[in-house]
């Protein structure tokens, strides 16, 4: 890489919510622009609104490209040009289509190597739908528009407790039947290699939860625990990943037993959601896993309920942006001794096998 | 009433967990028999292997008849004669069976009165089937042994969070089917009941969860929220009961909004519990509300890993003591004035509808 500070894409996400609050505020440290180049992809007429409404001070640079932009200082990127009715606390078709389009602009640019990593304020998952946008969320509109093929992951993390899920934006009927093997084993290696190249932890230890109250007290209430997840723990422990479980969910937080794990596999939603928002205090942050594209945002949604008033708090964004740029250094330095291996020795020449078992690191055969 | 002291049952449990130590710690302190008089449903036997095994000295007074209890001491009530074995931390079917025998009995003596209200030391659901229990845990076995009709209602609480829930032990394959808006409405009311009567709240608020992530985000995640609970809540206000939501889970208890609430329905076990467990301390209590037998419980389990170690908190079994003797006394005082409603005035005799109206509580009715 050049010298040159790491280039963060932020979306403004929906524009009657507090994304631009909290991304005006966590600008308003200088000292964020020593650590990176933000762009934020909006619009500066919609920025204007907000940052009059909250009496908020911090200064933005209007581009038109993300070439245009410089160190050192908050770059907005108009992304479209039209006047558009602010409401704020509202849901708005209006409000769903400005975060589309932004998100659309940074898809183009990131394609294009105009960004380095990705931060995304909140959408509403309702009022964006439409066409051009079938999602069920950023996670899911990610691993099709930058995803390569790869399969993306959720990942729900402050400093003590990472959370990521084997489904995740489904409706309790269709849970069980979404829950199976393959998957579970694909979603804890996604992690596990998350874990190791992403967050640099060497050795990582993952636990995996039950689908069903108490684990299913030995097959009283329910199967999964015995027919899929238990196998599932058991292929990745041949694959050489440390996984335990199944465990009980609500146990398993409730005695911090959490804390003895790098990671936390939950099988679904408001199973590993609601007590990792029950546990963390501001600073938490959704991490998408698993692509090319390193994307981050704060793990709080729109927050109608505080556009506006200029209460919200801008931690979780400014936590999101430090994480992002903590992934792009690590990978890079994960990647880098794997760039160039060690030249042959003499002996090794003699046998291949030998060589690719001491040069080629595991993770790079998965 | 006459003036004496509230007899507390006490089942000891999963003789292999940590029922004993909690219930010995718990009245380690004098303080305790000042409040009531309790009478350990158990074996002298095991009592005394535990108080050794884990270095205690609190005394108890063996009888083998609960008229036979005594105020200001800790009696214990001989279940079962028999030799069993203790594996500290592991089940067996011998430690379920010892686990039944006690609840059976409480149940007998609960028939000729012998107690006022029963807290029960936790049980390992799997290894206490068989013979005599097929239930999924202590409240549905209370709800047919002493409900006469009633349907329970779990409550997990401390001072400052109460949730219960539609669903209790059940396999999550099996949730959405069992979320019908007759269910909802029948344990919100319960729990009202319960709010006003058992806990003194005089105009309780309810809060009622989703059952799909963010509440089904407008039934792009499921179709419940707009055909089953909206229905429900609109049903429970047509009845009087102030029902609010649904709510996302996650963020409802992230965001600490739970303490706008008296009360929280969760649809199912986890949603509930998860963040609850993640939320309180050691102070959390099992309520079961709805029927005529007063029942808590610690919110804890067997705790195998902590069992012999001389490490678990009493602390929960000390709340659920408590609570047990709030509820009794409760109890006792909102129906008091119910027993003598005053005499008619003379305006009143000669219209008889206005007389109930003014008389009978609304509760009463219902």
């Amino acid at each position: 890489m050049e010298d040159r500070k790491i280039r963060v894409a932020i979306t403004h996400g929906d524009t009657n919510g507090v994304g631009y609050e909290v991304i005006l505020k966590a600008f308003d440290d200088p000292a964020m622009l020593d650590l990176c180049t933000p762009i934020v992809y909006g619009s500066p007429k919609v920025a204007a609104y907000h940052r009059k409404a909250l009496e908020l001070e911090t200064n933005f640079s209007i581009i038109n490209k993300a070439e245009e932009a410089k160190d050192g200082r908050l770059n907005l990127l108009t992304c479209f040009d039209d006047e558009i009715k602010i409401d704020l606390g509202q849901p708005s078709p209006e409000a769903g289509l400005a975060a589309l389009k932004a998100l659309d602009r940074a898809m183009e640019d990131y394609r294009k190597g105009l960004f380095d990593v990705l931060v995304t304020a909140p959408i509403n998952k309702s009022d964006i739908q439409g066409e051009g946008f079938h999602f069920t969320g950023h996670t899911e509109y990610l691993e099709a528009k930058a995803g390569d093929g790869k399969k993306a992951l959720m990942i729900l993390m402050n400093d003590d407790l990472r959370v990521a899920l084997v489904t995740t934006h489904l409706a309790i009927r269709d849970v069980a039947e979404a829950i199976t093997k393959p998957r579970i084993v694909e979603k804890a290696t996604i992690f596990h290699q998350a874990l190791k190249r992403d967050l640099r932890i060497s050795s990582p230890r993952l636990a995996i939860l039950a689908l069903n109250p108490h684990a299913s007290d030995e097959g009283l209430l329910g199967t999964e625990e015995n027919d899929i997840i238990r196998p599932a723990i058991a292929e990745l422990e041949q694959q050489g990943i440390q996984a335990f479980g199944p465990y009980p969910a609500d146990g398993f937080f409730g005695s911090g037993a959490y804390a003895r794990f790098d990671g936390v596999l939950a099988m679904y939603h408001d199973q590993g959601l609601g007590p990792f928002k029950s546990i963390i205090s501001d600073d938490g942050v959704n991490f998408t896993a698993g692509l090319p594209l390193i994307r981050t945002s704060p793990a709080h949604g729109t927050a109608y309920d505080l556009a506006g008033k200029g209460i919200a708090d801008e931690n979780s964004m400014r936590h999101a942006i430090y994480l992002a740029i903590d992934v792009f250094r690590n990978r890079q330095h994960y990647d880098e001794p794997m760039g160039n291996p060690l030249p042959k020795l003499y002996h090794e020449k003699r046998d291949d096998s030998e060589k690719v078992r001491f040069t080629v690191p595991k993770d790079k055969k998965q």
